[in-house]
């Protein structure tokens, strides 16, 4: 079995080609870059005699099944959306190596046991309406058409009413729910967007576990005073006490292997620069593989900010604006993953996901994995992204020689 | 002599109901409320005999000089203007002092050796083109008419061309400069600004010195990442090294007794809670009495800044924005201004500016000094400024026995 090289770098190019801004990529899902990238992978699925379904909120189900089988299908795929002046890869490449599985597949006339489907999520990156991986939690009935219709009618009449007259109807008839029944598995391969991979200098990540998160939001309320006028020992400075808890709260993660925490996002009023800051609001973004980490930082940090507004005289609100559980990879299709790198030379590590993938909402209803390629630099969600193309060929080989190795 | 309570309370009464707004006070130079506010005090002083000029960008000039005399002025007066949703009081507080003095002197036929002028600067906040002082720098030839086009073309056209259509002729022919040939000095009742009056339970402050400021603005840049996939040694973190400046800053002020040191205003790219901050600008105001603490606060906090970038491997550029010089009062009005008060009884300390003044301006090239008032809890330029009424009136009794003492 071997990989066409040249046709998986032409699906890159003429996709890309479609949706460069004058920054990098913008491919909003519903957008008619998307249309056109949607009509451009179905068709060359349709072509090799897979049955395409689309559901009410646009995800794709192409299920390739030569054989008629009545077994459950192995899924394979991401997502295609990106966010605005993104970059090349993110999604799409999990769902083009899977489209080149298939190909590979059907051109071998592999004998398949499973049929192999590839998924296309709508909506993972939350750029139309703010909410993200609306298309996996909608396929797993996390969320509703209510919900939505909630959401979109909140945030943007237009933008909703244009994404209908797209043919996106958000009426249930054509839904097609993973629940399992008809489900073995999901494998989602997808750049890594951390720096890991790259700073080693391997090509793969096997990825065990995807982290979870809370996100706490913390609002300083200090006295907005002249900056000249009003000695240090008078000041109740929201801003100065926030810049303490920025850097503080750094020092909370220290010793652990893989807690992360950042503010990323303040925002200060009346954000003069001669007048002592009011009011300021800023986000901490926690994250570990283990939960019960989570769960102590979050604490710790939370006391932190308190002690650190009392010693400030400045009042402080502390709320839990977000959160997400840490999910774990099924062990079994982890093995599978790296036996199959390891038997076939390609250069790998087991490692975790900082960030969410649309794999997390299917997990706990079917058995999922994920296989990282790396973003060099660790950059992502940026027009600089990037990821050698030797590594993504590993990724397809490894991807090929797993679903050969589960399906046939 | 007698001042009038009833007749100043009457007065700021009129005035702040003609410039209320839903909150606070707004009362923009060239607004037709500053307009309204003109005439009102005009009409008084023409009532009693002062002759009024109108320079080319507003700055009112009212002599009362009954006995036609040759000496030069005593200049008393602030400005009228507000920033938006500002207090009752502020400079209006100097203003209404001033008139009310001449008004006093007037009823009570004071034999005067030098002509009293009420000077009422136009545009000291700021509020229309961001710029301030505009008056009393443009009284004192610090800008020119070339400067003022040139600001007010940049920034907004369309505003320029109403203000002309209202009568301010940005033209010269009016102008009316303090250089010196006809002003003996200048006295200005303003309220505090900050809260040290009202911590320490005092009616007046008596000006020895305006503080001389460096504006530094610091841009950090690192590398835009995602929150969950890059771990803590993998970051450039912007605003996490701003955060950590933020902190140390406000230390280096440690051990100095009057200097103060701020940053109200960020900005953080891409703003987003689950995304590494690029880049964060700031601003550190720094200021003090003593110029010599400002160059050297501005050194170590520079040097400060750098080393937590290179700590946090992160791009530094340091960049002044906006400095002014100490100012100092002048002794011998300064000891006038305090026998007067101490002989009249009314409670006050010796004390700095830490907010810029008009007076600044017009210091160097005659004799300056300063009566402050207390603002409660130190509250400035917000809806919430207060000053008790009581204290008003001490002031306008101390600026009526120095001018007094001064002229007669």
């Amino acid at each position: 079995m071997k990989i066409n090289e040249n046709r998986l770098a032409n699906d890159f190019n003429y996709i890309t080609s479609q949706s460069s801004t004058e920054l990098g990529c913008t491919r909003l899902s519903y957008s008619s870059e998307d249309l056109k990238v949607r009509e451009y992978i179905t068709e060359k699925l349709k072509n090799i005699g897979a049955e395409i379904t689309v559901d009410s909120v646009g995800n794709i189900r192409a299920k390739y099944n030569p054989a008629n089988l009545n077994t459950k299908s192995l899924l394979i795929g991401s997502h295609i959306d990106t966010v605005p002046n993104g970059g090349k890869y993110d999604g799409l490449t999990g769902t083009l190596a899977s489209l080149e599985v298939i190909r590979v597949l059907y051109e071998n006339h592999v004998e398949i046991k499973h049929p192999v489907e590839l998924v296309i999520f709508a909506e993972e990156e939350g750029s139309n309406f703010g909410s993200t991986m609306i298309g996996s939690k909608y396929i797993t009935k996390k969320i509703n058409l209510d919900d939505l219709k909630k959401l979109y009618t909140d945030l943007d009449q237009i933008a909703f009413e244009y994404i209908r007259e797209r043919g996106f109807t958000f009426a249930p008839e054509k839904d097609n729910y993973v629940d399992g029944t008809d489900e073995l598995a999901m494998i989602e391969l997808h750049v890594e967007q951390g720096g890991i991979l790259d700073k080693k200098g391997l090509s793969l990540g096997i990825v065990q576990a995807i982290a979870g998160m809370n996100t706490i939001q913390i609002k300083v309320k200090g006295v907005s005073n002249h900056a000249g006028s009003t000695p240090m020992k008078y000041r109740k400075d929201s801003l100065l006490a926030a810049g303490e808890m920025i850097y503080k709260l750094s020092k909370l993660v220290e010793g652990y292997e893989s807690a992360v925490i950042t503010v990323g996002k303040i925002s200060v009023s009346p954000n003069a620069s001669n007048v002592i800051a009011a009011e300021t609001i800023f986000n901490i973004d926690i994250r570990d593989v283990v939960q019960e980490n989570i769960d102590k930082i979050s604490e710790k940090a939370k006391e932190l900010c308190i002690e650190i507004a009392a010693n400030n005289e400045v009042e402080i609100e502390v709320k839990l604006v977000g959160s997400s559980k840490v999910v774990h990879m099924d062990e079994s299709l982890v093995n599978i993953i790296q036996d199959q790198a390891n038997k076939n030379n390609l250069s790998n590590m087991r490692m975790n996901s900082g960030a969410v993938h649309d794999n997390a909402m299917l997990n706990g209803i079917i058995p999922t994995a994920m296989i990282f390629v790396p973003s060099i630099g660790g950059i992502s969600h940026s027009p600089y992204e990037d990821t050698k193309f030797t590594d993504i060929l590993a990724g397809v080989e490894l991807l090929l020689h797993t679903v050969a190795k589960i399906v046939s």
